[in-house]
């Protein structure tokens, strides 16, 4: 096992690509203490009082934002928030000049997330506040590969040497993008699959194997982490419809079967059931889905606690 | 008069059908002490510190949503907010689904107001929390309820007895319907008066007397309570014309004659002046309109109190 | 220079019309130890624990809104935020009852941004809590004058004797008139400059000069502050074309070099780069907008501080 890193090495948090192996093992081991919290009657530590944070999200999204404020909100943080709609945005304002007016409002810690790849490190190169990517495109969503990683390592005691499938849309996943790295980084064999027209290109550069065919990727997984489809994205121009894809790429009771006997199986949320994910596997005891939920409270108080120690010093 | 119960039976507020004569009077009781906190200059008390609200709003409302955050606050309560525009809704989870992954998330109560009946319901049936309806379709709306009995005792000294008059559209009311069991639990004596098209089947059966006739509800009457007129529920399928309501069921100073000396007039707001409610009765020395918003506040600190220290035994 | 007053006189701030120097004074000499705040590691004083602020919101605005909020949650206060999306104002309710359900709910101080001129006014004659004008239709916006005076002061070490030019949408614009209103009591000269079809009439009722010619109105200014051209106000009714308007009355390098020497450039933001101002001059040494953002939380910390201190004792 990897040990863990004395101090996150930088004061954002924009991707799992630039995070070591020790750091990652740092917000794992932080988490174990963060999640303790919360089987308290009060839910609640000092840790950050009297800082601010400012929630962006320029995207809809609901668990994402509850478990980020609730996270601030369980260190004692000042929350702020921000979303697209009634927002300067629409009056035409470049994200170059919104950055620099919440940098001269000078928040502690700013949580975005945003439809733009590469918004989150835009926001760093100009504002001193710590800058915690929440989702950015297709880019990255390091929080959810964080608590994915958390989660198994739960269920499994280990990381190294697990076989992980990653089944869906590959092509508009950050979720994806954050978990392959950071699985890969930690010694996990990662198979990705989705629908011939949904591989992206270069994916082999992240060091794992792609295949357009589920059963070879659930053959002998540890974990099944399926991807949500992402309707909102897709304006009916890949897939032939959410029925025909249920029958090629739904995770069913029986195509599990090909899974290791104790496999888990995941999913980001929210799910569309019927679609990606059959209900007698989403409520079955393979899943783990409402465990990352919680975990995922518990990581983002890591990684703002940890954050903010660094803020102070660098 | 009923004794009050020494706490209330129930971890949930999702209607009045559930509640005790004893448990009302303890709500009622507890109101009595709130209702002192927003006297001082610093109107906060430190009972609910370190617990976790989420206000789950799908359907638009200022002031239901403002009282309880003004509510949860003055108890020094952590309050998230999530409301319909932004939201996983948008997305196609399930509300089971949503109830699933807020339970994961651990907060402390959930105050729910939906526009399907029954939706409070299927969040208690998942959650650990504590879940209180503020308004489900068209079936109940507690704490309206209630701060409407606490209203009529702070005017009247006494439920018991008294006679009740409620007018308006009954059909898509979910405030009469709370009020009529509340009242009629009391030993009040309730008559429902609406358009012959908006008198919904089985009103009987909840004890009350019902007319199409305005002049004969207020007869006598020691309380009005007019409903809204719900525009946007309508799409002028029931009635003939505003200005045609207000001539046949619209409240006027002549009207309330027919009523006892020193009746009071109640509104649950937001109201529509000159329909169901002419501005002279709005504004006169009968009405309680505003009592009612002030002692929302009160009422609904004090089913948080009484629900927050169930949660920690049940 | 004027000595600064013991306390504000009106226990609301609703626009500079009603305030006198040494009133204004106050604010500026108060907004210097707030400023402090925000240089601590910890930015928060306990001077408003326990006070409820709502922000009412009916116009959409992100940086006015997140810097009253920030400079709330400097002081401790709990706020509370209503925006047009989701509130009642749907359902119809006049301003006067919204009012009236506000005030029945007893916070302290309501901050007020709304698209009719004269709505904060209203809300003082009906609420015992502190109105703050946020922004009025084409009426007031004192908080940004006072920061915008502020800043000036901050760089120029006086306000007495200072020539400041005010250029863009005069029509329409609420901070012309309230800068207007604050400079030339504060001893400074201010010429105003704008399309013909947007001059209002009686700008000169305000004690200051117009033109329509940019170049008279930099010759030898101190102080250049840009106004942003209302786009979603204006329907193309006023102005031929956006590219028109910047070579008409843009602010470029070349332009500027007819105003003093140390001139320095302002803007309320959001700014239209390449519209009302060059990107050369909005990022270049002259530009002091940075400044009025982070001026402006210290500012709206210093209002909020001493109308709390007021509303105690009047």
């Amino acid at each position: 096992m990897t040990p863990s890193a004395a101090a996150l090495r930088s004061r954002h948090l924009l991707g799992i690509a630039g995070m070591e192996p020790d750091e990652i093992e740092l917000v794992l081991e932080t988490t174990l203490a963060m999640k303790e919290v919360a089987t308290r009657s009060v839910k609640k530590v000092p840790t950050l009082r009297g800082r601010t944070v400012v929630n962006l999200f320029f995207e809809a999204s609901t668990r994402t934002r509850l478990s980020f404020e609730l996270a601030e909100k369980r260190l004692s943080a000042d929350t702020l928030g921000v979303t697209t709609a009634g927002s300067s945005v629409v009056k035409g304002e470049t994200l170059a000049d919104t950055a620099r007016t919440l940098e001269a409002m000078a928040p502690d810690m700013i949580v975005i997330r945003h439809a733009s790849s590469g918004a989150p490190q835009m926001l760093a190169r100009t504002c001193r506040a710590s800058i915690i990517n929440a989702g950015d495109g297709t880019h990255e969503h390091p929080t959810q590969a964080l608590l994915d990683a958390f989660t198994i390592r739960e269920h499994k005691g280990r990381l190294a040497g697990l076989r992980v499938a990653i089944v869906g849309d590959l092509l508009h996943s950050r979720v994806l993008r954050s978990n392959a790295l950071l699985l890969t980084r930690m010694g996990v064999t990662v198979c990705a699959c989705g629908p011939p027209a949904l591989l992206p290109l270069g994916l082999d550069r992240l060091g794992i194997q792609t295949t357009s065919s589920v059963d070879a990727a659930l053959d002998g997984a540890d974990v099944v982490m399926m991807l949500r489809v992402q309707h909102e994205r897709m304006h009916g121009l890949f897939l032939p419809s959410l029925r025909e894809y249920f029958v090629q790429f739904g995770l069913t009771a029986e195509r599990l079967q090909r899974a290791a006997p104790d496999v888990i199986v995941m999913h980001p949320g929210p799910m569309n059931r019927g679609v990606e994910i059959d209900s007698e596997v989403a409520d079955g005891p393979w899943s783990v889905i409402l465990d990352q939920v919680s975990n995922g409270v518990a990581v983002r108080m890591a990684v703002l606690y940890l954050l903010a120690g660094e803020s102070e010093d660098k």
